[in-house]
């Protein structure tokens, strides 16, 4: 025996597909199934081949929904002349969390990447520049990682949207984080956070 | 939204009882998994719901295989008089791959372990010893880990084991792994590899 049974190796390379999980890791998560009683394997089973029965793409905020708009597009309580821009639907959630945002959502699907081959044509800017069009909006903040693809996606976004009249275009400040010490933050958060300084 | 939609959080929560994943990383793989053609979940879904439907105990060594005996224990050109007593599947494989091991096979399904509440109950003991009365066994090769729990599961089954008589109960040897540096080996792998040294 130099393979596993069939179906044990059919499952860890379906597992090893996953973001982040080597065969290794992938076998791990096999023999654990595998001590588990059948009905487990089964309703996990389905919960993964039903996945997207429910789930849709929300057609405003480009959020994975279980409607069509989503709750929150749909919430007329909520701001709608404000539209927050974040690359992932987690960032939506991350980004609730805080309940102090009030305002709409707009899921890009990912970040401008040119060395991954991710440009705007693939993400929902054109979406983006469309829900400008039709409604009333005022502001669009850009909550993205302050990193290289989110850095290059707000450079574009911020190019296409300041065209717009009426029309401001923000960011999330940049400064220490919570609970931070200055002695061991790096020099560009610094930096940031002094420019970036308020009146108290 | 403080949470997800519950198609997505329920198989967020499945996922994160897979060993060594946090809610974080059982994310990553529902959106990922979300990003992928419907008919490709099926498949994963339908490989998890019927793992168990082909795999079995095989009633001689314990280990998972499709035919029970397993083709290792079906093998007639193996020889049957040695044992290798191996904590979980995957050690078999490991073995397996040396090409260098001719004899069969017994799955313990675990180790010894009293910190962890696991006894040799819980493991295959009684039938390691219900084997070693049937058959004319001369030798048990205990290939467990040399660590706190293999050592004491060795430990345990040497005292057992030794009672019988014309069985040879031996140890995988310890010393220095292939590629290793004596200027970098810790103490205990260095003294073993001196005690086991042998004449060239």
């Amino acid at each position: 025996m130099t393979r596993y049974p069939a179906a044990i190796q059919n499952l860890i390379s379906q597992f090893a597909k996953l973001p982040g999980v080597g065969t290794k890791t992938a076998e791990r998560f096999v023999f654990n199934l595998l001590s588990q009683p059948s009905d487990a394997l089964v309703a996990f089973g389905s919960a993964i081949g039903h996945l997207k029965d429910t789930i849709k793409r929300c057609g405003q905020c480009h959020n994975f929904a279980e409607t069509d708009p989503c709750h929150l597009c749909g919430d007329r309580s909520r701001n709608r002349q404000v539209i927050c821009v974040v690359a992932k639907p987690q960032d939506v959630l991350a980004i609730e969390k805080t309940s102090t945002y009030q305002g709409s959502y707009h899921v890009l699907g990912g970040l401008v990447d040119p060395l991954e081959g991710i440009s705007p044509k693939q993400l929902t800017v054109a979406a983006l520049v469309e829900r400008l069009k039709t409604n009333g909006i005022s502001e669009v903040i850009l909550a993205l990682n302050p990193d290289m693809a989110g850095e290059t996606t707000m450079l574009y976004l911020t190019k296409l949207l300041k065209q717009r009249p009426n029309l401001t275009v923000t960011r999330l400040a940049r400064g220490l984080p919570t609970g931070s010490d200055l002695e061991y933050t790096d020099e560009v958060t610094l930096s940031n956070a002094l420019s970036g300084r308020r009146e108290v």
